[in-house]
């Protein structure tokens, strides 16, 4: 699992003191992740916001050759918001990073996760670089996952193989003959916590796949993973998610098949990232349907996995699909106030925007909730997947979140 | 002040039982407006939710031919999400209304708010009708304004008088020779409170304005104000504004100040709306400059408004100038990041993206905090005014909510 399942792939995760305060002190805190070669070919996807932290300005330069042969990463600090001087930063870190490692400057990319508006510390954070330059392993990806979490309980990795692979993701770095794999590490996910986390997804493979087609199979899989979990589209200004390929397999895949296998490792990392949201009670899961555009599904699945007060009810284990209907018809989509429906796990509450089967049947006890919500105004579907986290509810362990007490007229129903 | 300021209005507020669960017993939950005339010149704006709530598709109808006799309001059951069978309610509603006030049903509007998805409870409302009917006078308009009160703790109400008048509100419905006045009640406030409540507003003059020059002050006047406090832009089901004249003044007024005094008496009340949000410790005043354009500057300044975490921040008293930043570069609107500045209560803590003055010198001690963006980008600007109050941060009388602690890198500020 992790960046190193792949051949070709070395990795370290140090503990370089950045994120004091932030981690556990000797919690690891700064990762490298180096491409092995023979190829370099990378590509990226980095934040839609306007203003982007120093880090992902750096790497949308490196991007550009699509040649990566080395990427640092930290959770100690952001360094967005923090103009040229920040930059500089960034630049100072890369240029260890290149002597620590003997690569050049201009291929190697960089991700930072912390606190916007202070600039990095440089006392700890180049001795850190060459820390990690000194433990880089073929063994190495899972400790670089526990590196870049902040209020990740969880690193989070995924693998995947194929091409003659035997179907098990490996450990080892070593690759079978003609087979090839995908592997990646993932921390945070912008807009599924409290910590607005930051997104930073690191992906490897050892197939031979060049820049172009890396970059194709990268945005097809991030629009249908990683962007399905952004539930209110406030994207962080340092998200980052890369691919490198190293070609240590020597084996080129058929491009639908790599592009499947690198949308799986996405899916599962997205996966997790739910699962581990700041604070959630709730993975929520928003299927649309009968949308008359993939668009106007996907906005109005958002309207809904947005919605603050269909958190909060589905919180106090309350269905208030008119909540959900409210959401749904103040998102601007088309939609046929006597075809709407939802139903909650199952349970078919609403039919024509209007009570339906018994709310009481719904049962919220578990984890794991469905709403699923047809417009009647068209053909189109979408699904996103969210949690019941909001930034006023923090995570139980810091600040305990005062649970809505069940009422007879809720009033998340109210309007 | 309210409904009856203006000469040619009774109202009357009743304890009809409607909103029994929700309002102390004995408090007042239906109201009545009526149009004593001689003109029943009317417009109105309602909600832009695709699916409105049956009082709202029984106003619209009532709207088209301009002319509106009387209002019946109640804060007992909004009538929203309930179907065909809700809207045989309203309109049984408003056959109990045209009998007790011997009015033609088609120019009687009504407005509501409560619970969503259940139908109103026709043993209380079609009473409280007839018993609000036999109260109607020209001194009801405060008890009108009680009437209509949800979450609010306090009644809002408003007046401007114009042309010859003595400049007061007045308060006994007489208007004075050749002078006019403008009066009004709220409730509510889109998007404030945790309960997303309804915004219903009632406003009435004795002017002899023709329906099409209200309908052009109205909208005017609620693009102005009701729609700058609506911060996520979710449109409850049942919002309605409405504006009645009643002519008895004889006084036809200049049209730019009969415009000026209804965008008075609504900014008065969007501004009590404010003061008065649900579980709202500050209020928030986001003043957006620099944009390309007024659509631009209105959506980047709903960003921020709408932003949880800079609420949460805010609410614990950490200026958190970075959430900012990245709301706005999260808006899609056009941003110069070089020469983004934003100021809280007067310092300038962020210039070019990037720290400038000290934010500890920045007071959040007080209710009201202003936060000036300037997106470099253009010379449009907008306001929007909204609260620390969120979903899942509810009034501190029923669960008090965590506050933050400060901390030398406030999670608010990570990503």
């Amino acid at each position: 699992m992790s960046v190193t399942a792949p051949a070709g792939f070395t990795a370290a995760g140090v503990a370089a003191g950045v994120a004091a305060g932030h981690k556990p002190a000797g919690a690891p805190d700064l990762a490298l992740v180096v491409n092995e070669g023979p190829s370099l070919a990378a590509a990226g996807v980095v934040t839609t916001n306007r203003v982007k932290g120093a880090p992902v300005l750096w790497t949308e330069q490196v991007l550009r050759a699509g040649a990566v042969s080395a990427v640092l990463l930290d959770s100690g600090c952001a360094n967005a918001c923090t103009g040229p001087l920040g930059f500089q930063d960034t630049h100072a870190a890369v240029e260890r990073a290149a002597r620590a490692l003997d690569r050049n400057a201009a291929q190697i990319a960089v991700a930072a996760t912390g606190p916007m508006g202070v600039r990095p510390a440089l006392d700890r954070l180049l001795p850190g670089i060459d820390l990690a330059a000194g433990q880089l392993s073929e063994f190495g990806g899972e400790r670089a996952a526990r590196a870049i979490m902040t209020t990740d309980t969880q690193p989070k990795t995924a693998a995947a193989r194929g091409g003659n692979g035997d179907g098990n993701g490996g450990g080892s770095g070593s690759g079978t003959a003609a087979g090839w794999t995908v592997g990646g590490m993932a921390k945070g996910g912008a807009m599924l916590a409290p910590s607005l986390a930051t997104l930073l997804v690191v992906l490897t493979t050892d197939a031979e796949v060049p820049a172009p087609a890396l970059d194709r199979a990268l945005r097809a899989a991030t629009r249908a993973t990683f962007e399905r979990i952004d539930a209110d589209g406030v994207a962080s200004p340092n998200d980052t998610v890369l691919l490198l390929a190293s070609g240590a397999s020597q084996v080129t895949p058929d491009a639908d098949e790599f592009a499947e296998a690198v949308h799986a490792v996405c899916a599962d990392l997205a996966r997790q990232l739910v699962k581990d949201a700041d604070g959630a009670t709730k993975e929520i899961r928003v299927e649309v349907t009968g949308a008359a555009g993939e668009e106007a599904a996907l906005t109005a699945a958002r309207a809904v996995a947005g919605d603050a007060l269909v958190k909060a009810a589905l919180r106090a284990e309350d269905p208030a699909w008119p909540r959900v209907v409210a959401a749904v018809g103040a998102s601007g989509v088309a939609v046929e106030p006597h075809r709407l429906a939802v139903a909650v796990n199952g349970v078919q509450v609403c039919r024509g925007a209007a009570p339906a089967d018994d709310p009481a049947a719904v049962d919220l006890r578990f984890r794991e909730v469905t709403l699923a919500v047809d417009l009647g105004a068209g053909d189109c579907s979408a699904t996103v997947w969210t949690t019941d986290a909001t930034a006023a509810a923090p995570r139980p362990t810091h600040h305990p979140a005062p649970l809505p007490t069940s009422h007879p007229h809720p009033r998340a129903e109210s309007v």
